[in-house]
């Protein structure tokens, strides 16, 4: 399978900003534990800080990945236009956020994205992105 | 009259996405359309899923353009940097919607762009950006 | 076409009433205008302060005409009972703000016609009735 | 001077209904007591339980009286067209109302026709009809 | 018994209108089979599309017939001048909704009416009258 | 046809509790009287004050009884999960209330039940019973 | 009789501060134009920038004399204190304001005073204070 | 490890309920698949319709089990005293949804339980239970 | 006299649980001290954590008891069935919480069951149990 | 013991305002009855009705008397400044209530002092303040 | 230039009060740092806990001083008067808190005095205050 | 000092756009007059429209600069990825707004990145920037 991971603003600091909520771990180097754990899949990368970007990037792998695993930070609960973007697309894409963004701020309770994903996982640290890519596996299982 | 047509996120796949609620055709195809209905006037078409890049085309043809027909489609209910750059301009600007918002979302009837716009029309289909201009052109009669 | 246009309470008074806002020419004075333009359709007025005759026009007309300009002015913002018969009726309904509305006070942005319409145009002047029956003729074009 | 007076809905039944908050005299035999002590004075007085009617009123006094002292019974709080009615017209608006409003039911905290009136006297009984004309008087006074 | 049946706007459309919500009845044709059910009673049907003439039927059924069966329809959720009608007659007042108007949209689910009527039934389609007429009788019984 | 009657907290204490706004008579003695009225009918009565187990007996009346009439009291305003309840099960479920809620405190305007339900009989005191279980046996009759 | 004026916050201003809304006649000078109206009544007047004085002021007057005028101005909106002091004292208290706060910010909406008082005149500039008294002398007419 | 899975009230009828919103499987039957997936653990099932015998519950396994894998349903929306018992325990508590909650009804996006939990799974079916307990474990490796 | 202390959900955990907030005393031996202190009168005490078992038991205590020493823990602020039992009930009830929870999360500031009671006792630990109890006793002093 | 009793505007009036809710008893005398209870403590009582009058004594007592027992009356639901007052000094203080705010009106509810203060007794009567000073008391006992 | 700072509740006990947030210096201090850095100035220093008196020393500094750098502490969010008193006044106003409102409470971020200032700074600390002055100075410069 | 002054979308009009409420300077203009003040600081000029944009450059000289200066404009008010940005970073950030932005349109009331910067600026005009930077400077200095 081809599947996108897309993450959204900030998260190119992983590993260096508020380590007491994310870790340690920069993002690249758990993509590559990603990668060694679905070795017989395409994984594809992408971060970008600008929302628009995002909404491209949804546009471009939404029509030519099976599935994108969407991390849309910040933009969780700003974002019209991402949401929009993944209702256009036919790829199935997942949500995740690392750290429990319900025990967070109020501002955070707020999205317009998780509704048009096929569902979300929320505060299972890095493991949230394994366990989405477990999940969109065992639906191309042919039934 | 020199008039600009800035479209917002998501409005490229347009023919393609959510067809039951925006068609079946692409804006660029339905550009040649606008361009043959309107052939003594010069039209331009810009489009970008970036709200500040919105901003920035908003600036420039606000003050060099005679007019601009605006669908800051997803960015119409999250985005004050538009809404400020609309007031900022000389242009004449008429924000259209090509499905008609007020039957969508809730989230979808708040809008901080339309208060600065001289007029809107949202749910005319394509026809609305045709519509658009013909009201700017006939402002521009002398009184 | 039969195409009936309905205004709602104090468009009576248009060309005398906050002129700042609304210019003063009235609408009887317009309607001529409209009449010359299309004058291969039949056009009729109705203007009427009382909710509920407007909707027993909008009952009218939805079933014996072919589509309906709807101004309900201040009832746009109040009336379920307009709502409910834009919605059971047959015919198409435009709504028409000569204003631009959502420039204006907070209860105005709120609308209970709006969502059982085609489409709204607001804040293109008495122009915007023009393009309504302009809109409504294309749609009358066999496809 | 000619003065309108102008009383909205359930208020031909004043002196049956809800006798505690309303007491038991009649508009209509309180209008005589009004007449006599402006003998030297136009008043006018006129009700009805429609509200397109009563914008129609405003319409009609609001031009070829000096003044009206407006009732608007329970359309205080649900009418915009009554508002926008008493904001078109010339005449000076005084609103009354007979029980404290304030001290009722919260939906009778809401208006939309006070701020277009020059003045509200709310829960001074039927009195409140008579300071309002001796107001409405000290303003004809030259400066 | 002397029993009067009042409804509101556009059920005069009863039958024809979004009849997957309404049924294919006129109610027209349903006055007759209650009538047929009560035939010992003096049943009154009345029906206006104006708020205030609901307003002056109540006020006249409400003191000349020994109860009122009231559906308000689209002005349950907008009007406070038929709540205080309701609240200033002496006849019993039974609200009856044909569908069940929780089930639909938010701005249905306020009332001014209904705590001004002894009670009400909604959903239960035009076996709604026939129920509030038995409660209606069943209360004339002498204790 | 098999009827269940479900009543939620506080009903066992009917005829002394606040016996102004519930009146003197237990559901018991009440339950006699539907007995005799619906004598060719099975009626099943069922009262629990906790939440979950008025859901496991909506659960097993609403697949093997014909209709459920239900009471749901204070839950009505706070239980999600009685509204799923009446969701999942197949019976038609008629919600009754005993007082007029729609003139009572304001949170008891809320209620996650009653759009789950066929529809709702309130403030008709116990005749509501009564009148709920004469419209299930009207929907029975073959159409 | 013996009426007491109270002035609440910035009101020793008046005919310096904002003069297009409050006028260019300070206090004083327009007490002694009302003293000279009611000679024969006592009239005191106080005025007083801190809320607690004004509790203090409403306390005393409102036991011993007949009635208070009281504009608290500012205090209107955010006093709980005042409106406790009116509720508490046997004169009778009328509500002036000389602007007409119902035009005013949003927050003018709001009183925590205007309950608790026999009425309210708002917007009649500084004639509200006389008819306020010509309202308190009718009252005291022997019934 | 001990893992306890809790489900909320109507779960029982998993299979039976809704099965276009939560699929035609047993719970019974899933956990059978659960256990054999995960043999090495002792995987215990407990559901309850009552709120509070789920506290009990979250009281008993939260601190004699390692974690809790938690479905509380319609509690999620209601339960204060649920997401107190989450608080108080010592085992791991992971929340999950078989639907999408964020795509559903807005009272489903209110929860007082998420904050308490180490994070949420939702709308990924009954693999969510199964991608729970990887986390579970995965965070039982010594670091 | 017999007094009844009734607690809510997760109290059984006392001494265990967040003892930052709730301090290290189990419910059992504190009652222990209790009834050492009121050693001529009768105290019953009874936990439960399912919400209708304290109706039931409020049922039961507030018709045989003098008086209940109620703390409903998470049920305040979600149960109204609690507040209608309070209401239902001849004894006289004092709200007792052990910490302040108007110090602590919004949703905690919210409750169906204060206004039902006497009165209540918050923040003021164990020791709040023994106050309510001699409040109750000096109300029995005869006047 | 160094206690501080300092109560809020119009507590002044206790005994002969709204006797109703508050008794007939003055704090004055009941003061004596608290000396005489807490004979070997010193007792201290300060009243007021402006707001920064009661900031300053909290402030006064707050760091040379071991603890306040504070009844804020209205201004518990309007001052920021009292509770910045509680929080900035050394002394305990109990808020304490005579009638139980709970059960009136909504804006007393809202408390910005509560959450700084130890505890809060509200409808329990004069006593409140006996048994706020028996917790002090408890409070300073040797651990 | 003569230049007042004002000062409000709670602030006399800078220095000891909540030093986390407020630091240890004393307002008197710094105020004499102030005045060296600004010696060629008349510096005023005036605080106080009464809302109204800070009104008045607005009022008197507002029209015989340059400018005043006020800061309102908990009247900031609760004072119309303050606000007003700004309003009336000829001197330049700024705001100035010392720790960063827009961290703390969210009743914090409410203020009815802001927007009739020049500006505002908040979390600058002490330092604000000069640069409050430095503001103040630069723009009596002639231009 | 290396400091750096971020400025977001449509500042790049400054002394084009609303003059009226951002005068007549362009900012590239002020920043010579500024680093003139500062010519011992190494000062950097950023501005973009892009939020994306700003997003990367807090990030880049929020680890490689002393400090920031940021004007976010209108993604104040609906951007959390900005407001994330801050947070994340080690230099102190600045908040500073050119106009009052209080007196303004309520939308502009809300901020997601003031409670994360160290302080706010607001309504001083260009001179908030050198005001900001002096602040910084001052914080620089060895205690």
């Amino acid at each position: 399978m081809k599947i996108a991971i897309i993450n959204g603003p900030n998260l190119n600091l992983l590993g260096n900003r508020e380590t007491n909520i994310y870790g340690t771990q920069s993002f690249e180097t758990y993509f590559e534990t990603l990668q060694a754990i679905f070795k017989d899949d395409e994984l594809i990368y992408f971060q970008d800080n600008v929302e628009g970007n995002l909404v491209t990037a949804i546009q471009q792998f939404g029509f030519n990945a099976d599935a994108i695993v969407l991390n849309p930070a910040a933009y969780t609960h700003t974002s019209v236009a991402i949401g929009d973007a993944v209702a256009a697309v036919t790829a199935t894409v997942v949500e995740v956020h690392i750290s429990n963004i319900f025990a967070r701020e109020s501002f955070r309770q707020i999205s317009h994205v998780s509704a048009k994903c096929a569902g979300v996982i929320s505060g299972l640290g890095l493991k949230g992105y394994e366990l989405a890519i477990h999940y969109i596996k065992s639906q191309a299982v042919p039934a």
